[in-house]
């Protein structure tokens, strides 16, 4: 090492190589689908919600596992007050909403009520959730993963059988700085990449003027660069934030609505080409 | 415990109140301001950079310490490319951008390479932040907090002494739950809290209307629910997207820009009415 600069420590670079793992489904579940993003605040729950309540549309069995421990968004998207029921105390029976299985630290405590927990508590709540948890047979489960590379991405990477990813992100270069990020993680745990979503792509306003906000372009760049498949745009769409934040998914409350369509039609062809 | 629903186990209960801590100024700084969201993708690294260089403007020395250890935006946003400088092997030079003292992770490690650690791990990383690196006789450091409650939050507030936190996020309903969630983690961990941004609060288009694009008002009514201050409105500005993905923060780039006022204003505020 330079002896005028800085990196890291070989003890600190060994960590990032991952061991090898015995990887199971989650009981219950056919295949598992994780929405992630590395960078928070991109609209990947928004997504989750949506894409799964598309997958339900096009005939399959569907759940939801909110594994965003620190920021849960389930509850408030799926309007679910709920605790989850217990037969025996240990088990959890998922909650059931608009005919999709849902499950979330949300429900286990209030809304307001910060989860101040370092990294092992963090862990052993996504244990609990893939294990304790009585899926019903279902032929998806969609896992709203939190932002970043760390503890929750590492127990799925290493514990569970994840069928692949979806990442989503806007096109802004500082967000696709975190993308790269997750791409790279995800290879380097040998998690299947089903492809990305350029979400909040632009913004179409009354009179037909688009604005691209958040730039234009940069995912499906990244798509060429990394060699993933380009899954589509959503735009920024004020309906879909409203049914969001009112408890009921665009997909569910509006399916004919023209960005309804473009989660069917994303879901379409993801069943079609992965499953 | 009602036995047909479950809540949390009492030894995870237990984990959410926290002991009492020695905590010190991170040496060679008189005051730390962190600039947290509890959510992501609300803009609070766009907040700090420009409230950082905003503080510089009105004559403080100032420097920014990136703590997002999974998601660094410092290095493209400042635009620093080289790594910090070490006298003896163990301490670092922050290094100097704009007249502003910087650290990030981003320096240490290549862009593209994802953090994939475990908590403690990050823990780790930033302590040796705080305490192995030679800031330089700062009015201010400007801490630029990750999204979560987690490691990172508790670190910086059982270990470091705090002077005030900034909570910036956007007017949207879902991002409010996390906001709350915030303000219940520095209530709990008695970190004061200096007041509440509203970011990217609307959108003006060329011809002069206004988009409610994420909701209106939220950011106000949380202030006066939980009794903080509310520090002003940020609307969604593509300079000051531009800017940031450029590596010159607007209030650098174009100090007379009115966003850069706006940040100008934020921090004479803060300055008077804190410190």
């Amino acid at each position: 090492m330079d002896k005028k600069t800085v990196g890291l420590s070989g003890g600190f670079k060994g960590q990032t190589t991952p061991k090898s793992f015995i990887k199971n489904a989650i009981k219950g579940t056919k295949h598992t689908i994780a929405i992630s993003s590395a960078k928070g605040g991109v609209g990947k729950s928004t997504f989750a919600m949506n894409f799964a309540l598309a997958l339900k549309a096009v005939g399959s069995k569907v759940g939801i596992l909110d594994a965003d421990i620190y920021g849960p968004s389930l509850p408030k998207m799926m309007s679910i007050n709920e605790k989850p029921k217990s037969e025996d105390g240990k088990s959890m029976v998922p909650v059931d909403q608009y005919g999709v299985q849902c499950m979330s630290i949300g429900f286990l405590v209030d809304e307001e009520t910060p989860m101040i927990w370092r990294g092992p508590m963090v862990t052993s709540a996504i244990k609990t959730f893939t294990q304790k948890v009585l899926w019903n047979d279902l032929d998806f489960i969609i896992v709203d993963m939190p932002p970043g590379t760390g503890d929750t991405q590492l127990t799925f990477a290493q514990e569970i059988k994840v069928d692949g990813v979806i990442i989503v992100s806007t096109p802004q270069e500082i967000a696709l700085s975190d993308v790269r990020r997750g791409i790279r993680m995800f290879d380097k745990l040998k998690v299947p990449i089903l492809g990305l979503i350029d979400n909040m792509s632009f913004f179409k306003t009354e009179d037909g003027k688009n604005y691209n906000i958040f730039g234009e372009g940069g995912v499906e760049k990244l798509c060429i660069e990394y060699k993933k498949k380009f899954l589509g745009k959503i735009p920024i769409n004020i309906d879909l934030r409203v049914a969001a934040d009112g408890g009921t998914p665009l997909v569910e409350k509006d399916p004919d609505h023209k960005i309804s369509k473009l989660f069917i039609e994303i879901a379409k062809k993801i069943k079609k080409n992965n499953f």
